[in-house]
């Protein structure tokens, strides 16, 4: 890569273009009497959660698309919640499911989860979607968010994927895993480190790509990045009344060919992904 | 790894302690009335499925375990695989189902092995067996039988794997990816390698573990291997009328710590592994 044209990979014109495609594609929809509509579920009243679910139903209606929230008070059960599940799955308007991630502490995710419909599941994180996006040869109904995005950034500003190294920083099933995954099938030589790695920055420095999703403040510093590296930072963290990001912005960019700001990197392509795969979902029900 | 103990990893150790265990538990189930029962399908005459799967019977055999083999012609429908499926899914006497891969051209086969019970996907192909063993948190109720057998083959040989450099070479559905989640899980650095690789040999010689499984006969040649290193050879290719692995073993164990030889090495370990799957699911019948 050429060191001396550096590429801010802003998130704002990747969501621009996706939302553009989106916005006429509810349209098409429309005209087949169909409006997307997204059924999220907050259980409890942590601010953030709220916070998220109520910036998804904003994007959503300024795409055209309907959005139900339903806020469920901690220490509703399990089974109430899973039959609310099956209430949406069985409605035949409602196109997506969304249940607003970490639950409060008592429940059980993943059995929450796996009760979504997988036509439905537009978080892609039902474990039939996470495994058909694990295999190759099959394609999952729906790839989780962020990983998505990452992927819409990068082919945005034209980062090459193939043969290169690709190295993923952190393992969790929303990011890590399945960016690895992602990275792999589109020919990147994916290597994902984590906290039980033993030399950290020497596996960091090995990366063409390197996507930074461990939530440290300013974990990658520049003695971690490769000249001529591209870096996306999937970090959110607030550190003195300000948001930053997993990477030290300001002493990587002047080592890296391109790095993915905080805020306004990953961040605005999550919602747009949601929202993708949420038309997806209503365009899947056109016969 | 101490240069001077080289060790020759042979699976038939391995499976002799697995088999031990099984047979107890076999034993066990019978004072239950349960005789686990591994039913098969080959569709076509493919000599070497048909051989696979008799080696399968056999082993049954031996452990006390009922197996059932089914071969349809090439040419059976789609529609009636899957009813013969449903069939064994429903029959309470049955605790495994394997439809052996590869299936003749033309059959689609995620489709077909998606109707396998989860609960009897005794090869642990099924798309949703395969998300929970990527998603962290999650345990699949079987994992496939390769990886697994090789995960006993280092436990067996008192490999380390936490924080170590592991590269897999080959991202197939049935060793590659599952394998280089099983080592991730293990706290290992993972590094998926395959043909689309820019520098495969310097990728090949960062692994503390390399695992191969690329089905290309002696590809791993010494200069590919760290000094010390712990080398899995899963390649089974014939060359003149013999069995040679992925590892040009002959030179490579003047380098390695351990190898596991072809044949004698990872080969006995996946059949015992898919008796070890079939065992559980029996197991996971009484209540």
């Amino acid at each position: 890569m050429d060191r001396h044209a550096f590429v801010l990979m802003e998130g704002k014109p990747v969501r621009a273009k996706i939302y553009d495609d989106l916005k006429s594609r509810v349209t098409e929809l429309a005209r087949e009497g169909i409006t997307p509509k997204l059924a999220t579920m907050v259980v409890g009243d942590d601010p953030a959660s709220l916070a998220y679910v109520r910036g998804k139903g904003k994007s959503a209606a300024r795409l055209g698309i309907d959005s139900d929230q339903v806020n469920l008070a901690e220490g509703t059960s399990q089974e109430e919640i899973i039959s609310r599940i099956d209430t949406w799955n069985a409605d035949s308007g409602i196109h997506g499911i969304l249940v607003q991630l970490p639950l409060p502490h008592g429940y059980d995710e993943p059995a929450i989860l796996e009760n979504i419909s997988l036509t439905k599941d537009v978080d892609g994180f039902h474990k039939a979607n996470m495994g058909a996006l694990a295999m190759k040869g099959m394609e999952p109904l729906f790839a989780p968010c962020t990983p998505r995005g990452i992927m819409e950034m990068l082919r945005f500003y034209n980062i090459n994927i193939q043969g290169k190294e690709a190295v993923v920083l952190g393992r969790s099933n929303i990011v890590g895993i399945p960016m690895a995954l992602l990275l792999m099938h589109a020919n990147a030589t994916v290597t994902i480190a984590h906290s039980r790695t033993a030399d950290l920055p020497a596996v960091c420095r090995r990366a063409d790509i390197l996507v930074a999703a461990v939530g440290r403040a300013e974990f990658v510093r520049a003695d971690m990045v490769k000249e001529g590296a591209v870096v996306v930072d999937v970090g959110i963290n607030r550190r003195e009344g300000r948001l930053v990001g997993d990477v030290a912005f300001e002493e990587v960019k002047h080592k890296a060919a391109a790095v993915s700001p905080v805020p306004g990197g990953v961040g605005p392509l999550t919602v747009a992904m949601l929202m993708s795969n949420l038309v997806e979902a209503a365009e899947r029900t056109v016969a």
